[in-house]
C-alpha cells in the first residue's frame, strides 16, 4: 500500500545541489519535495570539501607560520592530532543532518526520507528504510540530483580487500599508520596532503606522468615536489595491476613492485550515481551520467533535469549548486508558461560550465584555476599566447612566505583581447582565483584590466606582473 | 660651475612613482634622468608599506595559527621579536638603495643624486651632497613624482619633543615601551597592532569617533575592538591640545587628561612634497598638491607633470605605480605627435583613480576596500543600494579560523547595475580584493556576476552570498 502525494517539483537528492534547486523553486513559488536516502547535505558537507579542508587547514596554518622568520620561533609544538580530527568531526556536525534538515523545513520544502526513483513520466517512488512506499506526483519537473560516487576499477582482488574511497578518507577517526592512495587527483592529492601530516606514511600512486593531470603542468609538478619534501612517497607512471589481502596489510601490486599499506584509498575518478534510480522507466540508461542541455533539462525528456555531479558536466559542488540556481530558474519559468533563453550567460544556463569553472586544490602549495589552460587552448585551436610568472618574485608573496614558490599562468585570447583561463600555484592561492573569475567571466578587455591595480604590497600584484610579461613577449 | 646635460625627460624623485615613470618613457624610446637626493625606492621601500607589513606579517600568521583548534597546540612560544625586526631590515635592504640603483641602471635610466629643483621652463637644477651643482634641460617634459610626507600638526610645544612619524615608526630597531599614536588612520592603527604585538603598550588617540574615517564603519569599529582586545589603549574623539617633553618621557595633553609615553607617532595625515623644488619657477604655488588633468599632466604647463602623492589624488604606493604607467605612456604619445585621448579608462589616463582605488590596511582584521563606500553614493546622489554579509558566516571563513569575524559590504548602482564599490574586513581578506577591483574596473553587470562562481570552501563564496542578499532585499 502506498500514499500518493503531488508537487510541483520533485527533486531525488538532497545534497547541496539538490537542496538548492528545491530552495530555488519553492523562491519562484513552486512546491517542492525533496528526497533523500542517506544525509541531507550530501557528500560534500560530510565526505568531500568539508572534511577534508578541516582536516588540512592546521597544516597549512602552521606550515604558513613556520615560514615566516620571527614567527617560527613561537611554533614549538606539534599540531594537536585528535583535536584536528575533532574540528573536522565538528564542521560535519559528526555526521548529523538534523541542522539541514532544519534550513529545508525552514526553505518551506517538504523533505521525503528514502530510496527515490523515477518510475515513469511525472512520477518518482520512494522507498522509506521501513519498506513503506510514497509515490510522488510532479505537475512541472523532476530534478535528479543524485551525484557521483567514488569510481573503483576492476583491479584483480578488490572485491577482497577493505578499499577506503573519499568517505572513509575524509571522516577516518585516526591516522592510519601506511596509507596508499591510487590516483594523483585532487582527492588523492589533498589526502596525502593532509594525513601525511596527520602521522601516515604516504605513498601516492599515479598512473600518468604528473599529479593533477588536466591542469597546467606547474601545478603537478610544485604539489609533488612539495609532498616529497613532507615525506609522501610519490609514485609517477605507476600502474597498479592487482590487490590482495595479507593478514591486516594490503598490498598492492605495481609495475615496480609491491606496496604494503594499513589502508587502501582508492580516488580515481567518480562515477554517474544513475544505478537503481529508474532511468530506464524513462528511457535511458542507468550508469550513464545524464545528458543535458545548458538549462540542465535531460536531452528528449522535456520534464526531467539532470542538475549537479549527475550530469557529469563539472563534478565540483559550487558548480552543482551554480547549475541550481540556473537549472532551477529554467524550472521555474517554464513552469509559469515564461520565456527561456539558452543565449550564452542567461540567466537559465550554466554557462560557466564550459566557459569559467573554477576549482582549487587545497592541497600545500594550493592550485587554484579557471577557465582553460594552455594545452586546451592549443587542442581547440584558439588564437592565443600563454604568460608566466614567478609568484615569488612578488613582494606580497615575500612577506607572506619567506622562500616563497609559486606560479601565475594565464592563457589570453589574443582574437578577443581576453583572458580565457588563469592558475594560481603557491601557499595561500585560493582567494587569489575569485579575481580571475570575475575577468574570465566578465570577458574584461586585457586593456580595461590594466586600471584593475592590485593594492601593495599583495601577492595580486602578480596581476601587474602578468600584464607586463604579456605587453613585453 | 655646473655642468649641463639634456634628456627627453626628467623625473625629479625615484620613489616607486619616478622609478616607474623614467622605466615607461625609456621603454617608450626616450631619454631620461631620474633625480633622488634620498634613497632609491621612496618611501614604500624603506619607510612605509614593506616595512610596516614585515613588522606585522609574524603576528598575523601566529594569530591564524592560534585561530585554529589543532594547529593552537604546536603554537606553545612566543614571536621573536629581534628575527622579526631583522625580518623587517631584510625587506628595506638595511636601508641600502643599491639593489634600486642597479635596476635603475639595467632600465637605461640616467640616475642624478642630489636636491633636483624646478628652474623654469623644462629646466631641473640637481644639487649634489657636495654642492656641486648639474642642469639638465627636458626635451619633452619634466615629471615631479616627490611625493608626500607626514604632516605634523602645529600642536602647542611640537617642536621641543622628539617626534615619530611613520618612518621613525617602520624603521625603530627596538619596540618602544610605551608608544603613544596621534591619529587613528592606516598609519596609525597599523603601528598599533604591529608594536603591541612587538612588545610596546600603545595609546591610539584619534580625534574622530571611528579609526579609518573614509571607510565603511564596520572597518573602524572591527579594528578598534580588535585593538582593545590586544590591549592597545583606543581613545575615540580624543583632540590633542599640546604636548611637552618631562624627562624621557613625552607628555600629550589631551581633551581627558595626559598621556606619557616613551615615543610619540603622528600619524596625522600627510602634505605634499612640493617645498624646496622650485615650483614657484613655473608660476605654481610651494606646499600645495600639484593640480593635474586625468593624464597626470599639470594644468596650465604642458611640459609637466605630477605623478605620484605630490598630486593629491590618491596617496598610495600601488596608485602611483599605476599613474606613472598612465602619465608615462601620455609623455611618450605626446612626445611621439601621438593622439592623447583623455576618454575614460584609455591608456593615458589615472580613470582608477577616482572609479577603483583599491586600499587594504594590514591591521588585524585587514580592511581591503575599493571604489566607494555608501556614504559617498549617498553623497554624490548617486541611485545605489548597500548589501551587506557577515563574512563569519561563509564555510571558508569558519575553515579559515575559529570564530571568524568579518564583513562585506557591497555598494551597487541600481542605474547601471554594476558595482560602485566593495570593503572586506577580516582576518585574510587582502587576496580577496582584487576580485572587487576587476569586477568594478570592468564594469561587470551584476546579472554576469551571478556566473562567476566562487570556488568552495572559500571565503569568496562571500560573493555568492552578496548577491543572493542583493536580490532578496
Amino acid at each position: 500500500m502506498s500514499t500518493e502525494q503531488t508537487f510541483d517539483v520533485i527533486v531525488i537528492g538532497a545534497g547541496s545541489t539538490g537542496e538548492n534547486v528545491a530552495d530555488i523553486v519553492v523562491r519562484g513559488g513552486l512546491t517542492a519535495a525533496l528526497v533523500e536516502s542517506e544525509l541531507v547535505g550530501g557528500e560534500c558537507s560530510y565526505w568531500a570539501c568539508m572534511p577534508s579542508k578541516a582536516l588540512l587547514r592546521g597544516t597549512e596554518v602552521l606550515e604558513e607560520a613556520r615560514a615566516v622568520s620571527g614567527a617560527a620561533a613561537a611554533v614549538t609544538g606539534e599540531q594537536d592530532v585528535r583535536a584536528t580530527l575533532d574540528r573536522r568531526n565538528s564542521f560535519t556536525s559528526n555526521w548529523d543532518d538534523s541542522g539541514q534538515a532544519q534550513w529545508v523545513d525552514g526553505a518551506g520544502i517538504t523533505l521525503v526520507r528514502g530510496e527515490g526513483r523515477l518510475d515513469g513520466e511525472k512520477r518518482v517512488v520512494v522507498r522509506a528504510s521501513d519498506g513503506t512506499e510514497t509515490v510522488l506526483l510532479a505537475t512541472h519537473a523532476v530534478a535528479v540530483c543524485t551525484g557521483s560516487a567514488a569510481a573503483v576499477p576492476p583491479l584483480e582482488g578488490i572485491d577482497s580487500v577493505d578499499v577506503w574511497t573519499a568517505r572513509e578518507a575524509t571522516s577516518a577517526q585516526e591516522a592510519p599508520g601506511r596509507l596508499v592512495i591510487l590516483g594523483g587527483g585532487v582527492v588523492g592529492v589533498e589526502m596525502a596532503t593532509a594525513w601525511s601530516a596527520l602521522g601516515s606514511q604516504v605513498t601516492l600512486l599515479q598512473r600518468g606522468d604528473r599529479l593533477l593531470a588536466g591542469q597546467e603542468p606547474e601545478a603537478g609538478d610544485l604539489v609533488a615536489e612539495s609532498l616529497r619534501g613532507r615525506g609522501v612517497d610519490v609514485r609517477l607512471g605507476t600502474s597498479v595491476s592487482a590487490v590482495r589481502q595479507d593478514g591486516a596489510d594490503v598490498v598492492v601490486v605495481t609495475g615496480a613492485g609491491e606496496v604494503r599499506g594499513d589502508r587502501f584509498l582508492v580516488a580515481a575518478g567518480r562515477r554517474a550515481r544513475t544505478e537503481g534510480i529508474g532511468v530506464e522507466t524513462v528511457g535511458l540508461t542507468a550508469g550513464e551520467y545524464l545528458d543535458v542541455d545548458d538549462s540542465l533539462r535531460v536531452r528528449g525528456v522535456d520534464w526531467l533535469y539532470g542538475i549537479g555531479d549527475v550530469n557529469g558536466r563539472r563534478l565540483l559542488t559550487h558548480m552543482g549548486k551554480y547549475q541550481a540556481r540556473q537549472g532551477g530558474a529554467a524550472i521555474v519559468a517554464r513552469a509559469k508558461g515564461d520565456q527561456v533563453s539558452l543565449a550564452d550567460w542567461s540567466p537559465f544556463v550554466a554557462t560557466a560550465d564550459t566557459a569559467a569553472t573554477p576549482q582549487v586544490t587545497f592541497s600545500i602549495p594550493q592550485v587554484a584555476s579557471v577557465g582553460i589552460t594552455a594545452a586546451q587552448a592549443e587542442e581547440r585551436g584558439l588564437p592565443h599566447t600563454v604568460v608566466r610568472y614567478e609568484l615569488g618574485s612578488v613582494a606580497g608573496s615575500a612577506l607572506f612566505a619567506d622562500g616563497y614558490t609559486g606560479t601565475a599562468v594565464a592563457v589570453v585570447d589574443t582574437g578577443r583581447d581576453v583572458l580565457l583561463g588563469v592558475t594560481f600555484v603557491g601557499p595561500g592561492v585560493s582567494e587569489m582565483l575569485q579575481a580571475a573569475t570575475i575577468a574570465v567571466v566578465g570577458e574584461v578587455p586585457i586593456s580595461r584590466l590594466w586600471h584593475a591595480v592590485p593594492a601593495y604590497p599583495t601577492m595580486n600584484e602578480v596581476w601587474l606582473r602578468l600584464l607586463e610579461t604579456l605587453r613585453d613577449q
